[in-house]
């Protein structure tokens, strides 16, 4: 039989952590990088995160624990990146070791800001990493869930089947349940997507939308994310899938999702400055509303994007939430 | 110019107000034939219903109130019936006047429990009345938010295109938007599933199950419900529009639903007697789930319907919620 994979999850966040968590169900050690030395200190004391997860309890014999990135990347058959978007450009440029061998799942939910690069299409474009080593970890799955052990759905996405699957039984358990799909870039659009529709239904929420409302507003941003999902790369898919639908309606759905915080915040009236002081986590939605405005903006396969237009219109050109989602609620059906 | 239409509303429960009220909006008078004599009396008197919506305000001149149905039936052109499925039958058997002339607008939840059709097929059977005269009222829509003004969405199919116009123009206001449609068989069977999922999503969720399941659960729902009604009535619909998929999660990730509700206390032990006893209101999903169940079990148009199978086992064959749903959740993707 072949050695088993070595895997590793890079960031330490609540994601990752409860990714970690999932990988220790399987396998017998983990490598693990995490920027900060206290996060790291902590873990080797208190066997838990300090700041994310914190109820969850590791075996300190199952992890391999590094403040170093290239001693992991080195370490690892299948690299596990669960980064925000908006930093991992700058923890990759510290990457020295040979990563071109290496099978890279990303677990980052949006575009490379400094790319407009999705984190597939960077991995392939800048390592020379084959589209066939690259995989994506898709929700729904709210991290604060794996931490309690209730039942969870994941699918992981990768045009080999066989890794897809691989990765996919190396994630399961009791209460994980993992299905697998050849789709990665549309699923990389869709979890990107889905923080910008959460937003909007937190500006919705803080301006005094109700329920009736919210639901007009899922249903029209699912479709709206399928046409943009379309034009970018057309191939067969069920957007009513888990990985696409399923994740949408956890985020958009969730009092607890950082994004529709933000976008409630937004809503009752913060400036979105004050908004993001307020809040310790990054609303990875901020960024991927530019992104997506961006990338169907400049493009010629330009398609409807009401929802995100007004979530931009708001964030990035100071318009004033109330009158800008006035006029969106004559573009919903 | 025409006469203007008259209307009527028949139901005097939450949903049948909030009807009244939007019509309240656009018309000089409405006809409202409501079974309880003190209803009515407490209307006069108050100028509110007594049990639902009370803090809605009428004003009496709009109004003409009645007991009887026959009354009522003889004034209006539009009939807008909005009686549980449980007892329009019966309601029905009231009749006298001839209404085969008249445009007939179901707002009712369901499949009529005597007769296993659809409310329109029934009113086409019994009454001679033409498909291009029957029409139907679809949300999503609390009528909890119509009360407090918040902005809705309705949906009004009929095959004639120009009778669901005039409707849905008589419906709108400024927290009322309309679309119409042409697809009244599949929204009518939309409109009762709907409820199932949200006993399923009830269940779920007092068995213990979290937001991440539920979700998934909303994004298998979805995809059985455009499988169902394919089944029954192929024709092009876009699953996703807000008369289905909106309709099937505000119903689903409402608190307040009483379908919701309804499973919430039968996953939580409740037997179903006592869970009906408990709560004033019928959950039409109890009858949906046994109509749904038996038009596909003896039809030769069935299709795969594992979460209606399972609602249907604890409630109609009496058993073990956590056992079903253990193994529902194998077959959920």
């Amino acid at each position: 039989m072949d050695k088993p994979l070595k895997y590793a999850v890079f960031g330490a966040g609540s994601w990752a952590t409860a990714i970690v968590k999932m990988l220790s169900e399987n396998l017998n050690e983990i490598g693990w990088y995490m920027r900060s030395v206290y996060t790291k200190e902590h873990l080797l004391r208190e066997q838990h995160n300090p700041n994310y997860l914190s109820s969850v309890e590791f075996h300190l014999e199952q992890l391999k624990l590094s403040n170093d990135i290239n001693e992991i990347a080195q370490y690892a058959d299948v690299l596990i990146f669960v980064i925000p978007s908006a930093f991992i450009h700058s923890e990759l440029e510290k990457l020295t070791v040979d990563i071109s061998n290496k099978t890279i799942v990303s677990a980052v939910k949006g575009i490379m800001p400094e790319t407009g690069l999705l984190v597939g299409e960077h991995f392939h474009k800048t390592y020379k990493i084959p589209y066939d080593n690259i995989a994506v970890i898709a929700g729904p799955c709210h991290a604060e869930e794996v931490a309690l052990e209730r039942l969870s759905y994941l699918t992981i996405s990768c045009s080999n089947t066989a890794k897809a699957e691989a990765i996919a039984n190396t994630l399961s358990s009791d209460y994980i349940k993992t299905k697998t799909s050849d789709d990665v870039i549309g699923i990389e659009y869709a979890v990107m997507l889905k923080n910008i529709y959460a937003i909007a239904a937190g500006i919705a929420h803080g301006l005094g939308y109700g329920d009736n409302f919210q639901s007009v507003l899922m249903s029209n941003a699912i479709r709206e994310m399928k046409r943009f999902i379309k034009k970018r790369h057309k191939m067969k898919r069920n957007i009513n899938n888990s990985a696409y639908l399923g994740d949408l309606l956890v985020t958009g759905y969730s009092v607890f999702s950082r994004n529709r915080m933000f976008g409630n915040m937004i809503g009752k009236g913060y400036t979105v400055k004050s908004a993001q002081m307020e809040m310790s986590m990054v609303a990875e939605g901020y960024y991927a509303t530019k992104s997506a405005h961006t990338l169907n903006d400049k493009n010629v396969k330009k398609t409807q994007t009401p929802i995100i237009n007004a979530v931009y219109e708001i964030l990035y050109d100071n318009k004033n939430p109330k009158k800008v989602f006035k006029k969106l609620t004559d573009k919903l059906d």
